[in-house]
């Protein structure tokens, strides 16, 4: 009993999980404008917005994502009274089939839609590994046309370019699942284990390189950690095709389409894969998309499993400095492809589809690390409080500034040290503090400061009396304190 | 074996889970614009935007859940491989208190945040009772000043007119909880748990009246449903001093105000309830919130176990018809209160923080209700397919018709029946199509139709001749294509 009344009250620790992030003032906004900038290319395609839930039945979902390092099969799920298992979103093509199967009566065909939001897996927290992130998606359901593909990679190629990224600094390379399976099937691949262990490896391609390929689609690889990784424990002649396959890639499309003709031979899904490939490039480039903006390129797998045909991912080809100082590409920020069966899952019946996901914190941290986003969020007008009395007489001000569109605010922290309100709007970068004592009370006038202009003194001001005596501060009457603060904000730009 | 072989692959529910709902195209653009209407008006009041994760660990959520009818409390909680117990978010206040608590050295003081987001809670299912929705908060951390308080609903009530919801429509109602503590003290009733009791018991006053409360407070109450919930087991003197306060409101806020200082005696933690009541009520006034907009109202609770001080709700007072088609008014879609223990959890120190939490949602079937949402997306011109060896062709005339900001796409679907893409039109609410058939390429025109003219007539065409015969459609050359298109949504009001 003494013991359990002397036991401390254990404290929950203020941590996040890791792998999360919180995204503070200007990251919040910059995110929001990005987001409507993206839309509204997506809007101006004819996509229509569409928001589901966050939370779906795990059989929904279904196990369709690469390398899950995690016994769930790299999602969050947990068991429901009501639902049995569910599980967060882990991207939101998934959830998209089930909305199209749940609601194909009253949808319509095609069905165009977009679709931004969070999403989660549940991987092993590292550097630069999140376990939550936003993505921004565009999806055509309901068409079978290559149409629809050459489309999605439009779209893509014309949304970068609408958040600042030129051509020449990204690349939209296009490829086909069908030629990788007609590369399979000439090899005599037939397991579906094995298959897809040879597509999760080629999808490290970027990672590991050619060589790193070869062995981990032979006996396996000894990686950077020094843990050795099982490779797929194909013979060197059957990893050839596939090596072969991965580097196709000729000067231009034709000479790569013409490659890949070769490699699959007569083999009827590859035939197919490359005949859509062509119809692609041919549809981009008589809309000018060339080779600078829109490539086939055979080193394109992207790892997820849903994918049945052509296949996109978008690369920001500009060096950025990595954490260790080395100059690296910055490397894909949006991807997708034709995942034709996602929804026959659900009804049995055919229903082709196609789309594009863009990862939407890496896009933005390629724009911060090329200086071509940083918002400039106005800090709010600081009336400070020099009477604690008098509150309703500061509040008033606040509130006819407000009115006129100003951002503003009374100072509601302790009052009693004036020093402490000026450093809390420096902090807040506001553009002008107010003031009114007992003094200007009594005169009908107010003191308005142009912290902007006042910004580089203001460490050494400390009274009032000091403050009064700067440059940068005017006495007016109470009656224009609105028009005054608006001429001040508007001529310094600040605000 | 055999057996396998014939088994069925079961397919996977096209269902969401319970509790949760999708978001088609304007419920989506629709609230994203009243999104950006509210923040417009935290961000104009000084506060600045925060996201944090959708998942904390368990013990930074704590249990502050009322009414939890399930064992988690309330929350989706599960075992993370790292962290331990981890959980959806249930509102945005727990997570601020987190993040202030673990950030506290950076962020100016006071903090100033808005946030907005889904939260999630798992409670049981049923008829207008959701698992996730939408919040949307303000809150101040760092000020013990009442004049935060009164700030935040007058906050409250310039968000609701700025929506779209005059005074009159809506009254914000502010209470104490230190009043209620007084109370509780007078009457002797030191037990948490018991406190706790009570406090849930008069929350639900709006649903099952005084009488019920009476009830509640006492042995215990029949509900609807024919079960019997065990009351707080308060003895019919023990509860009159509760009831008294529920029902102390007079006919202004000074009647209201007397009666409460005749129920709380010198109980200290009372009077110092009624002070702030007061002081709230004085600058509100002094702001111009009469009555008709901010009252004190002893009738509010507020369920959430957290708060410390005083507590608001606003309610929409007009009538609308509920599913069974009688009249009742809509009631609460906001409310907050002060919440000074909620860091000091974390760190230990008084962190004292007020704030305000807008039910999006509700406030947008509210809206609707009342008709006052209801915005018009303008649909995509359809470009239609009369020959698919031409889709290259096709995809530069919406290229163009985008590029001067029209919203357009070419029909994606089978083109074989003309008939479906017209459907396909109609469905989209699409203004303008245009026909470009082998015989208008040769001639170097094209066929515009003006949809929103001609969608009377729309079901009765079926083949492309009657449909150029009607006197919505235009041959114009095809050069002219975007101006006319243009012009034409111009003079319709569509697109």
């Amino acid at each position: 009993m003494a013991k359990d009344k002397n036991a401390k009250v254990k404290r929950p620790r203020a941590v996040r999980p890791k792998g999360f992030r919180d995204y503070f003032g200007p990251e919040v906004t910059e995110r929001a404008e990005m987001l409507t900038s993206i839309t509204g290319v997506y809007h101006r395609y004819g996509f229509d917005p569409l928001e589901s839930s966050a939370v779906e039945t795990a059989e929904v979902l279904g196990r369709f994502l690469p390398d899950a390092d995690r016994p769930n099969d790299g999602v969050f799920a947990w068991e429901d009274d009501d639902e049995g298992r569910v599980a967060l979103r882990y991207d939101l093509t998934a959830p998209l089939a089930r909305v199209y199967a749940q609601h194909r009566n009253t949808l319509p065909t095609p069905y165009r839609r977009y679709a931004m939001g969070p999403v989660w897996r549940n991987e092993k927290p590292g550097p630069g590994r999140f376990r939550q992130f936003y993505q921004c998606d565009a999806d055509t359901v309901g068409s079978t046309s290559v149409a629809a593909d050459a489309e999605i990679c439009a779209l893509l190629a014309d949304t970068l370019e609408q958040v600042g990224i030129p051509p020449g600094d990204y690349l939209v390379r296009v490829n086909s699942r069908k030629v990788l399976n007609g590369v399979l099937e000439v090899m005599g691949l037939d397991s579906t284990d094995r298959r897809t262990a040879v597509l999760r490896t080629i999808d490290k391609v970027d990672k590991v390189g050619e060589t790193g390929v070869r062995e981990l689609l032979g006996k396996g690889r000894l990686d950077a950690s020094g843990a050795y990784i099982d490779g797929v424990g194909l013979s060197d002649g059957q990893a050839e095709p596939v090596i072969a396959f991965l580097t196709s890639k000729g000067t231009d499309a034709p000479e790569t389409l013409a490659n890949l003709r070769h490699l699959i031979g007569r083999n009827e899904t590859g035939v197919k894969g490359v005949d859509e490939l062509e119809q692609i490039a041919e549809l981009l480039l008589a809309q000018g998309y060339g080779p600078d903006r829109i490539d086939v390129d055979p080193g394109v797998v992207r790892g997820l499993g849903y994918y049945t045909g052509p296949v996109f991912e978008a690369e920001l080809t500009f060096d950025i400095l990595d954490e260790k100082g080395r100059r690296r590409q910055f490397g894909s920020v949006a991807g997708g492809g034709r995942y034709d069966d996602l929804v026959r899952r659900f009804t049995g019946q055919e229903v082709p589809a196609t789309g594009v996901s863009i990862g939407v914190d890496r896009l933005m941290a390629a724009l911060r690390e090329k200086g071509r986003i940083g918002s400039q969020t106005p800090g709010p007008v600081i009336v400070t409080v020099m009477d604690r009395t008098r509150m309703a007489d500061y509040q008033a001000m606040v509130a006819e500034l407000r009115r006129a569109g100003v951002r503003a605010e009374v100072y509601l922290g302790n009052p009693k040290t004036f020093g402490n309100q000026l450093k809390y709007a420096d902090t807040r970068k506001s553009p002008v503090a107010i003031i009114e004592g007992s003094d200007e009370k009594e005169r009908g006038v107010v003191q308005i400061k142009n912290l902007t202009l006042g910004a580089r003194l203001a460490a050494e001001i400390e009274t009032p009396e000091e403050w009064r005596a700067q440059p940068a501060q005017k006495e007016i009457a109470r009656g224009d304190m609105v028009d005054e603060v608006c001429a001040m904000i508007a001529r310094t730009g600040a605000g």
